[in-house]
């Protein structure tokens, strides 16, 4: 009793929920689509509920789309504030979820707790600072700085930097409905299927798209590099499936910081330091579940 | 006894060198030429010398000019690495003044000693998330994350970010000699000087120069705002003396963020969210007494 832990990854399509210790421990695990707050909130629940009896579960950690309320003192705290997702603005989740479990509840960005998750048991063990960035169909960031992760004013929107554009060299306007041709407008995976009329999965690795695509995580990484100063990068996401954009992305990112960064990490061992995530998909869950464990533990 | 602190801030120009307790009470202050490493410790060393025998003095605190080494670990600890200003390189001068003092030596970057400073009495007090950013002959920035400085990797190279540049606009190729067209290269003092053939101090208010800087000024805020979600940004160094920038950049960072983030300080209070540092130029010596303190106090 009392070694389990619920972690729940909520995306705006589906919630995945599981019940374990880490990822050598995984009890039991379930999917639902995300339809309305109540009725999704209600599945958890009941998916929840069913372990509680029999095995004990001692807190609960969500990894969450947003964008969220995570400042401490504010009276929404742990609420998804103002989200495109139709039904979910204002909802309490992390609230809801406390009362219908009487459980500790953790909460975080679903790219936060994916990077704890990755500290924890994966790519970014015993690092202090680092970066999980994940490029799919959108582009999001959690960082960890000094052993914390960042939220600050609200939380990073790392998709969102702006970043050079040479329309000469790609006309293509981008697709963020905010910034036109922010980092998540020019690189994300409906960006590429837009850019191209077709979508990554289907472009041969050769294809002008690669190296366009390389060009524009180097850049942003390289702004990654300068303001935080990770120890590591960790790439994930549906567009870095496509594994050989890797070792293009590092040579550019050597490229356009130019000697500049006088650590080992970037000049002489970069193959280690923009890196895929060691716990692929199951990072998500498994940061929730090792929220709940941190929660406890008072991290 | 024991409550006056020693704050340097050692600059490629010049070291300032302070005794006191805080901005309140400054009981000695002192300029040297940076010269030849030996030389100018030397010039320190006597100097605080003459107060430690009358006052006491706790601990030193250092900001320094760099690149540092932080590494709490590494063996060059406290070291400026390998630097272009000539007969620098590798000077250990935490170590040479801890051991020619005697006493507890805190060292940090010259731009997260003057963010420390104006943390401890300044424009950033009580706040655990901000950045602190130097226009001047480089541009430099230093963070502060949870309530810590960021350091990272090695430490933060906030002027050397990638920006959007319209070269159809503005076709100054840049200055920076390792990334030409970074923040740094586009629009640090030198790069308005190269650029408009004369010193900003001699440019109207209304010269297109400006608009300019303001723009590139604001690219580079979006960009930290999206990646280190900061509950403040502070705009100081020589650049930034020309205050009519600052109700121009808030609209522009506005103008590029256009609601993304959902937070009252960027949306309606944006005035008191990029400000002016509240210690002017004495947010450095400031800091780097902060620094000594801290040390003290084991923050």
């Amino acid at each position: 009793m009392g070694n389990y832990f619920g972690g729940i990854e909520a995306g705006g399509t589906k919630f995945v929920c599981a019940v374990g210790s880490g990822p050598d421990e995984i009890i039991a695990e379930a999917r639902f689509q995300t339809t309305t707050p109540m009725e999704t909130i209600r599945k958890v629940v009941t998916f929840f509920k069913s372990y509680m009896e029999d095995l004990g579960i001692s807190a609960i950690g969500i990894g969450s789309f947003g964008p969220l309320d995570l400042q401490p003192s504010s009276t929404t705290y742990g609420s998804i504030t103002k989200t495109t997702k139709p039904g979910w603005s204002n909802t309490d989740i992390a609230g809801e979820l406390k009362k219908a479990l009487g459980l500790p509840v953790a909460i975080d960005t679903d790219v936060n707790a994916a990077a704890f998750g990755e500290r924890c048991w994966g790519a970014a063990k015993g690092l202090s600072d680092f970066i999980y960035l994940t490029i799919g169909t959108g582009v999001g960031g959690g960082a960890m700085s000094n052993g914390k992760l960042v939220h600050g004013l609200v939380h990073p929107e790392m998709g969102h930097i702006p970043l050079p554009h040479d329309l000469s060299l790609d006309p293509f306007p981008g697709v963020c409905p905010f910034h036109n041709d922010c980092f998540e407008g020019l690189a994300s995976g409906p960006a590429v299927n837009r850019r191209w009329d077709a979508p990554g999965e289907k472009l041969a690795p050769d294809h002008p798209a690669w190296a366009l695509e390389a060009h524009y995580i180097a850049y942003a990484l390289t702004n990654y590099i300068c303001t935080l100063s990770p120890q590591r990068i960790i790439l994930g996401g549906g567009v870095m499936e496509q594994d050989h954009l890797f070792p293009v992305i590092r040579q550019l990112v050597q490229k356009q910081l130019n000697g500049y960064i006088q650590a080992a990490a970037i000049l002489d061992e970069i193959d280690a330091y923009i890196v895929p995530p060691a716990l692929g998909k199951q990072a998500g869950v498994l940061g929730a579940i090792g929220l709940a464990q941190a929660l406890l533990q008072g991290d």
